[in-house]
């Protein structure tokens, strides 16, 4: 028995990780094909976590943002906000006939996901502003968890926290179990994912960075509470992604994965910063297994990203060639 | 020699916490005297970790939010930042002759601190949009580490990374060694404090939420940067610390700290959860190590919370009674 003295009594400790690399190391990512992007990924950790290398990273600065919409859970045919949304409006619409006119809210009444999504962003935002608010933090939480174990994907007919992708998930444990520390920066609400993306992908609250609509902190019974407005305070898309990761994480990460042009200025700050630096994007190539879409879809709409990838030296992850499995 | 077989290697490692918590179980918080304040942390960290007590909490919940100002380091006679926006406005005022009549430019130039100091909140916020704006993150974030290696207390004539509270020191290491993420939730530029907190506190810039002043993403020469814009994004203070904790945490801490009615809001929005909560004060009675302020103080005032601490089962820690040793 091989024993260390440490105060007064006898201390050994074996740590998770280094058995999980251990695991791991005999066959890492086994949802990923041999490919450039995953070739790309285990060279970078490789030398991230090895002193002698040149990249070498210390692990302060293992910072690995994500976003979610189509890189790490579906968002076809219509983001899994948007079906939340227009659950919250049938159920809300009796005290709003006025939504049986204004769009996006009829669209969302008669269930026309094409109308829905074509309102895109703007639609999304406005039906987050009349679906979200009006209660507090801790009640929309409870609504959205509940909403989660019972609603299905209208095509898949799965529940939507089983349409995450696989492949993605054993990336962000492979990041993790080499010292990385992984966030979610999305366009979607905060809130709305953080109620679920511990139990899907392994991410606590406070690594999850997202779109917001306004908080005020009241009293109620004097008891404090933190009610939700009907009021956008930050929208997390486009080149509000560096300012929202510069606010929230304070440094520049060393990764970044997107899937559409509202990742394009993402993929640049993080890709600019001095030192060893990996971009990745998912391009849905995949029209049997998942949806194929580019550069046309109104939805992750990916064109000038994909475009500029080989000059900036961005990985681009082709689902169906490059994955074995895609949803989980 | 002890062996353990993983995968087709031995492993064989010692958890530094493991060998940190055996040391300080010793004798945790070395500079607190004996007192209630002491007393109840020690019986609150001990049942948070204990599986058998009522009162566990969960490794993910045991998240704990400090003020800075008052409460982890000095805030008199005027905030840190404060002289930061001072040294500032000397070196700029060659460019801006109307701040020669202008408060609180004008008393910043004459280096009357107690003019600058009763403009309070507003007259830091002033200062801090004519001194921190127009330069980009990276540039700030080097005028600030530059400043701090050479500014001194004008009292104390000692840098100000060394007027930190050591028994908060102490309080911080305790806390995470017990599984605990210790943020920082301070009415403080988040910019200003992220340049020293990772050295000075072992608090890494992600868990630093502060004020902010808006970020403007643009390219320069093709290259992106986030440019800081003259104007305010968010005051973090009083009924805003609730709402920056939800925005950035995600979830409510177990334990908060502070010193001024500033963070009364924080102390209900904690200590008003289900399960264990823990609210402390830092109350600044040691005139002779440090300075004596409470309710009339133009800095850190501290009134109503100190009034409803008993009723609220705040612990309030007498400075000269409780601690053995104010500075480092």
């Amino acid at each position: 028995m091989f024993k260390i003295r440490i105060a007064t009594f006898f201390c050994l400790v074996l740590v998770s990780c280094v058995i999980t690399s251990a695991q791991d190391s005999d066959k890492p990512l086994p949802s990923w094909k041999a490919s450039p992007a995953r070739t790309a990924i285990l060279d970078f950790v490789a030398c991230a976590i090895n002193p002698d290398c040149g990249s070498f990273i210390p692990p302060a600065e293992r910072i690995a943002v994500f976003d979610n919409d189509g890189t790490l859970w579906c968002e076809q045919p219509i983001y899994i906000q948007f079906a939340f949304a227009i659950d919250r409006v049938v159920a809300l619409a009796p005290q709003h006939p006025e939504w049986k006119t204004e769009q996006p809210f009829a669209a969302a009444l008669n269930k026309d996901l094409k109308a829905v999504a074509a309102s895109g962003e703007k639609g999304l935002l406005q039906l987050l502003a009349a679906t979200h608010a009006g209660m507090t933090t801790e009640e929309f939480d409870q609504t959205v968890k509940e909403w989660f174990k019972t609603a299905k994907h209208p095509l898949y007919k799965r529940p939507y926290t089983e349409l995450v992708y696989l492949p993605m998930v054993e990336l962000l444990e492979y990041l993790r179990d080499n010292g990385f520390k992984t966030y979610i920066v999305s366009g979607g609400g905060i809130e709305f994912m953080r109620a679920v993306t511990e139990e899907i992908y392994g991410i606590p609250p406070e690594q999850v960075i997202g779109s917001s609509g306004k908080l005020k902190y009241e009293l109620k019974d004097d008891k404090p509470v933190l009610m939700r407005l009907a009021e956008i305070d930050f929208n997390d898309d486009n080149a509000g992604k560096p300012v929202a990761i510069q606010k929230f994480i304070g440094r520049r990460p060393v990764l970044a994965f997107g899937n559409s042009d509202g990742d394009y200025e993402m993929l640049r700050w993080v890709t600019a910063g001095k030192g060893p630096r990996l971009g990745l994007i998912v391009h849905h190539t995949d029209a049997v297994r998942e949806v194929a879409y580019d550069r046309d879809s109104p939805i992750g709409r990916l064109d000038r990203a994909l475009t500029e990838a080989p000059d900036r030296g961005w990985q681009v992850v082709d689902m169906k060639r490059d994955w074995s499995a895609v949803f989980k």
